[in-house]
């Protein structure tokens, strides 16, 4: 497989997907984003005493994988490729989905690619501003409802079942299938699983498919071991954690406030299953990943994602040297611009006078 | 080269670009973006007369170079891998730019991955919000003056060459040098280059760039034809078309407000060597081009970006059946979600209610 011929993850992982014809890939090019080898962040959380020299193989090894480069700059794009390609080759002519924001620009991209029809429930006043700003430039039909998440699904769910609308909400099986690619993507760079694969978790979905690529892919030999499935909920919005429903998720995270998971059991048989866990991270953890993350390594994620990394710092002491870690970076930080200038300091303001200048830099 | 295994443009193109030591390195997995074969565009462009059946030969084809899939981005991270490698290569702790909001959030980032400082000097009030919490975010020290860009330049450059602080603005060639890894990248994929190539044209940067990289490879003998080069700048802003300096540049393309280009020479050259033209685009032009972008292919760039079809559109007569056109995005939309939101129709807020949202649904 050429990197420079690369054109989106059903052409690539085609015999591992349930598409019957070529000429119905509906694609952005999604998928095949990087995994980066995070030293900084290693360093900055672990410190330097369980490192030994350069690249021994005593050192943890922390991966980045950073979905937040796909073409709607969040991993919902592997799931969309699936769902819209099979609601072409199915005859659909629109699609609809409930959304906190990622869904909803994935699934506005992906029909207009194809030129279906998008319809968005959003929950009212819910929604970072770069991720609604994708939906409307699409040509989605933003239609926000004065109730939350759940009740955006609830009517999805209604009206898909009662109109020839295709839903491309997780329920939908083709969203969880194409998601599971970046399990062999993983698996493709390193040779073998990780160790441990951390994650944000709001619907679930992600937990899930990843699991599911990892378990389908070892299951063919390829490679030895299978990684502990980490899952990691904001405090605020922790019902698997909790083992119940919450009624008002609340969390900075946006991107993982659910209250009821579309994928709750699923997720809850990937921990169980791998020998993992699922456990809460506070807003301000996540906070404090969120910033690290840019900071040490350079790359802005959105705030549900740095959950992965708020995660593998609460638990660090459960990894033990010659360990790999990979953390799924699930958005750009682009995704949510208000949180980041939320948390950065004020900028200077001065003359274009080379002494006010300097003296602005500190020299 | 495996996909697979892609680790940044310096290693891809490593016999092809100056740097001393892979150690030294400073990567995001920048390069290897999307070259996306647009055929609703063409359809909406050329209409369907010039267009004979689904896959002839006698079609016009046209390809986006999806740069704003870049780790920050924009196609930025091209030369700022090159100038931060370079920079630590050369023992530099920090560096400095002026800067519109593309360039500041890609140098901050890879500082930020080097470990070494970063300065931005940006224009007051001219900047993207996007762009500006991606600088802050990586750790830039942000200063903001009362000026116009070309002052920043003259602030940047003057310190520059006054303190051990390395510039990373384009006039730093290690940048023009990453660049040009984009033709390279076409010519991979397309096994050829392009009969056309059309990108937008602010600081002129890219244009030298991808003329560098197209002229260089040719040299190898690796491909037929060298393409006919299509620069196009913003009527407001178009100093290089009306062969004077432009003293307020003004459009709602932000990343190409430059009254006086860096490399406006070496443009002029791109576009004279190659018999190709550089002509303007109206911000209305440029707004038409950013929405059906978005509308037509799923795609979502900065509105910068979009004078590159923009242009295809406004010089569509001089293109001929079996033409290929490559038209660089140089920036995701993500960049700027304000002017998305400015152009998009209001959303309906409804009750959690069937018949309302079937109605706001318009069934």
């Amino acid at each position: 497989m050429s990197g420079a011929k690369y054109s989106g993850l059903i052409d690539r992982y085609w015999e591992r997907l349930p598409v019957k014809n070529r000429k119905h890939i509906v694609t952005l090019h999604e998928g095949n984003t990087p995994l980066i080898l995070a030293k900084n962040l290693v360093k900055e959380i672990f410190g330097t005493k369980k490192q030994s020299s350069e690249d021994s193989d005593n050192n943890i090894r922390l991966y980045l994988k950073y979905d937040g480069l796909n073409p709607t700059c969040s991993f919902k794009d592997r799931g969309m490729t699936m769902a819209v390609t099979k609601a072409v080759e199915e005859g659909s002519k629109a699609v609809i989905c409930a959304s906190t924001g990622n869904t909803s620009a994935s699934a506005a991209a992906y029909a207009a690619k194809a030129g279906l029809s998008a319809y968005v429930i959003i929950p009212e006043g819910k929604i970072a501003m770069g991720k609604l700003s994708q939906a409307v430039m699409h040509g989605a039909k933003v239609i926000e409802i004065k109730g939350n998440f759940d009740e955006a699904l609830a009517l999805v769910r209604d009206i898909s079942e009662n109109y020839p609308i295709t839903m491309v909400n997780s329920l939908n099986e083709h969203r969880i299938v194409g998601q599971k690619t970046a399990a062999f993507e993983v698996v493709d760079v390193l040779g073998d699983a990780p160790d441990y694969h951390a994650l944000p978790v709001g619907n679930a979905g992600n937990i899930t498919s990843y699991w599911m690529g990892y378990t389908e892919y070892h299951a063919e030999g390829v490679f030895e071991k299978l990684p502990k499935m980490l899952g990691f909920q904001a405090e605020g919005a922790a019902p698997i954690v909790k083992g119940e429903i919450v009624k008002n998720p609340e969390t900075i995270a946006t991107a993982i406030r659910i209250g009821n998971p579309a994928s709750w059991k699923r997720a809850e048989l990937a921990r169980d299953e791998s020998g993992g866990l699922i456990d809460t991270v506070t807003d301000d953890e996540i906070l404090e990943a969120y910033r690290m993350i840019a900071l040490k390594e350079g790359i802005f994620c959105e705030p549900a994602s740095a959950a992965s990394v708020a995660g593998v710092i609460k638990k660090k002491e459960i990894f033990k040297p010659g360990d790999t870690i990979v953390c799924t970076l699930t958005g750009h930080g682009l995704k949510d611009p208000d949180t980041a200038i939320g948390v950065a300091p004020e900028t200077h303001s001065v003359s274009p006078d080379i002494e006010q200048v300097l003296e602005a830099m500190g020299l």
